[in-house]
């Protein structure tokens, strides 16, 4: 349950270079890594390919077609975060354009996550601030009604705490909470280390059935080969 | 309710030049300057990432997978319109293809928005004929059923007049009245050029709470700092 | 109804000229060259523009959450082919990624087509391994159940068998039967060495509605034209 | 394009008789009737099931969740009408409940049909105010911008003047244009009229096939009949 | 891929006394005597809640806002069969009314599935003709296009051949092959005896953990309890 | 981020009195005592209508076509319970049936929410065991992959801790944290008393125009009225 119209402006961000270390991993090795949680609903998607990102979270809770707390988030932001923004009910409104874009470059904000609309989608491309959103419309907003900044919200089905990691690419977004932000690097690179040699056998066409030796549990659970 | 079997040939389209200046304002400032009505569902999107622009608009009424009228109403286009197209029930097939936009093009329309399916889009692209559409199919269509040519219809739940102007951008699409063209178009451009220095100053770390005075509003709908 | 835990290792597959002909004329010539049937449903979306691929089917049904039979596919590739992957439900998790790409193409596998979601896009765009699916996620995946391999399945509402003809382009996916493979290129050809001169004709202004006869059968079915 | 904020108090409604009357033919009838034009699209449903009305329509244009004109077209509402609703974006919150039920049947209404979320659904289905809408859903709505009343306007695709005829049963929603309700009227009773007949011939086991007279024009299209 | 245009008059249908004995069990119980498979998508609903039946499918592929085929498909039922009903495209139009239903119910048939729209639900409740179906409309249909019937087809994402045994009720709709109907009623019998002494089991407080003895399974999956 | 594989035993519920006397009020009343927070998304439906409950929720995270958590979470229902349900990511199986009702009724569980399918629902109905769910679906589920029981989870939504008070009727369904359970049910019945006296009111005639005193602020947001 949400607390309206309250601003907390001490959050306790994840570690700097853990959480900035996880950009490079993406979204499903991040995933894969804290045990196939944290990921938000795959209608989330970014404006344009390309972007990978990680950062802290600062949250916003909006109100449907009222984009006001999003200047008042703008304000708690610091270098390295990024903003997760949810709204009360389900709604496709452009809460966000270029000048908000620009006010949060200007703060530090590394991309926008929000479950809702934006607009000025060129733009914001050629600004190369990266968001992901659930759509883009050119729908304006009004600034009457209070939400909150930096509470915990669920956003696109997954829990957000102000101060999370967010990771963020071209698959997706997940979120790893603060405390976990380490331990999560870690598990990251070891699985990543992995895969490059996995990928030079498969290259060379050895074949997952014998690599993961799945042969024998394939026969177990009753597979049959017919000619 | 829609008139069938109906093409009407002498529309009034809205001011050449004011129709002709909207496009580089793009759809969501124009939207704005209207008084934030008149665009079509964000569901409308672009095949191809880019193109912004306006016109007047020539509206056809098709049949669920059937094309016929899009035929009729290529005869009743002229340069500078944006061909407007809705159907009587929701259909997701490929009305329109290459062949089609080749004959539009040479006709002079600039565009087709269409609430329906559209297919060779990778054609379509390379001959830079813009298209806003539900969906992309490649489900062909008969040629059976009439439908009406500029009559006034719903397309993605906006009204549309034959004659009104249309301007797309990435950002989806909006509709003003033929007779509010010249207005809009100055209220649009009179928005803009207050954006600049906002942008400036946004840019520079000035806050919207600040630049648009907002603080005492919120303290005043009951906003609370907690430390 | 599916059979389940089977794998089918002899497939007859569709006359191999025919199977690499259809690529050049898309899916959208194709799927008219056949009488308008044998389409995927337009949900299923390439994950980067501009791939154009026909190859032979191979088939794999999968359990929600679970790319184990993906595995087993792997081996049944034989190049030249496309692999085309239904699940028992719907389900949006990301069964593919770069790893299994990179297997598939030593394989010699063209693309995927999943009505699934598959992640690792940014890579799979890099590896210019073409994939058309329902969803982009993260989400990772399981090896605990048994589907099949090469059993007659339903993909994204299109039946497919074992060795038919997949043609895919950024209009959509469409299924062309063994048997009928070389009657439909033949057809397709046909159909295209028509519409470079529809084109020219078309390009030069002269109308559809003259080009194609339509005005007596339009004005046979009632249309009215009003001044 | 809608004009916001104002309340048009004077509205020419359709002929009360043939308003009246048309409840009985149903929304499949009188969309016949029409020529097969003006039905809402069917995600409308009625809230319960078996409720048949008709009345004239008064509209009210609503912002995402905000239900303060709902007060303001109470005042409006005469004995026979139907309220008919929208929203400037797409929006399911609850903005209608028991109490401007009560209100709204004091006045004389005859149902709603909103293109957005109700609430307190038992309750009206105890007090036999039927309502059809988009979603059922708890959630509340402020009282903070306007939007207006009775403007022609667009309700889940169909354009809606005031004074319209609304005709509304478990099938779905149709507009009626208030000129034309005599003659709809007309056309659904002889419509109807044909159907009694029509049915005694069918459940005597006489085919559509040969009542219909089919068999010549299926043939003509090609139909064959394999043993 | 679909032949249009053919009416297969002899088909062969499942044993009867296999196919109607099949209705007693109800979807979800047939559906797991066959493995776990056979099923429509889930947004096939009842019209009407509380039917269950079973019989023989007769198959007929329709065209979008198309009808024709439907009393092509009348002088084919027999009585104890089941009208499976698929279009060449998503559409939702009211192919099916209180017409058809007389005429269906007076060649015997049972019940209609329809992966499309219908309407005259009110009558066809008081009729007692369950419909299963993706959408309920008022939207009238054309009769111009040539589709086929007893073709096996994909009706809501599954294979259904004609003879093929359906078995709806509230939980959604099952296709049991023909072959396979004798094997899977007594599949289905064994299944539901077991059922009874389960349910008097569960119902005396007894878990399923301790019935199914999950106990172990789920502490060598490594399920963890914490006081 | 959730904990996987684990059991909480020990949860700390509601104040009893407090979550029983919260479900005369329902879900619409509760969600506005609390300040218009806490409500799961609309698809949320109940299987039967009628039904109006609130209890203490414990919490089960289910994996994707894998019903085992439900039998382990039986194990810690306690009477006045109701089980929410979610999943690690959208699915629509029939995760739960008249077997598991049963064994549920016996522990003392009022209800099911779950953000997933079921089945059996005519059973259900007729045990009167009410179920919130987002699709009806016969699809049977497997018991392979571990979830958990009484960690917080998110459930169509909304944020749920083990204990909450869970509220839901026809409209939809609520959570009251445990903490602010007699709090709320102290608003929501000082909101129920006030609303006698408003519906005797508003029946009467008495515009809401007038009773909540609206004219005066329509007017300063610049209503205007038309005649």
């Amino acid at each position: 349950m949400y607390e309206l119209g309250v601003v907390y402006r001490n959050i306790k961000r994840a570690d700097r270079a853990a959480a900035d270390g996880l950009a490079k991993f993406g979204s499903a090795t991040v995933h894969e890594a804290m045990g196939r949680v944290g990921l938000l609903k795959p209608y989330m998607r970014p404006i344009y390919a390309g972007a990978q990102v990680s950062g802290t979270a600062v949250t916003v809770l909006l109100q449907p077609g009222d984009n006001w707390m999003l200047h008042v988030v703008a304000e708690q932001i610091q270098p390295g975060d990024i903003v997760i923004a949810a709204c009360t009910t389900d709604n496709t409104d452009g809460f966000f354009g270029d000048l908000l874009a620009t006010s949060f470059q200007a703060r530090g904000a590394r991309a926008l996550v929000i479950d809702a609309g934006v607009r000025d989608v060129k733009t914001l491309g050629e600004m190369q601030f990266p968001v992901w959103s659930k759509a883009i419309s050119s729908k304006g907003t009004i600034k009457a009604t209070l939400g909150s900044v930096n509470i915990p919200l669920v956003c696109a089905g997954a829990l957000v705490h102000p101060g999370d990691v967010v990771v963020a690419d071209d698959d997706g977004v997940v979120i790893v909470p603060a405390a976990l932000a380490q331990k999560t690097l870690d598990a990251a690179a070891a699985r990543e280390a992995l895969e490059g040699e996995k990928r030079a056998k498969l290259a060379s066409g050895v074949l997952g059935l014998d690599m993961y030796k799945m042969r024998e549990p394939l026969e177990k659970a009753g597979l049959r080969y017919i000619d």
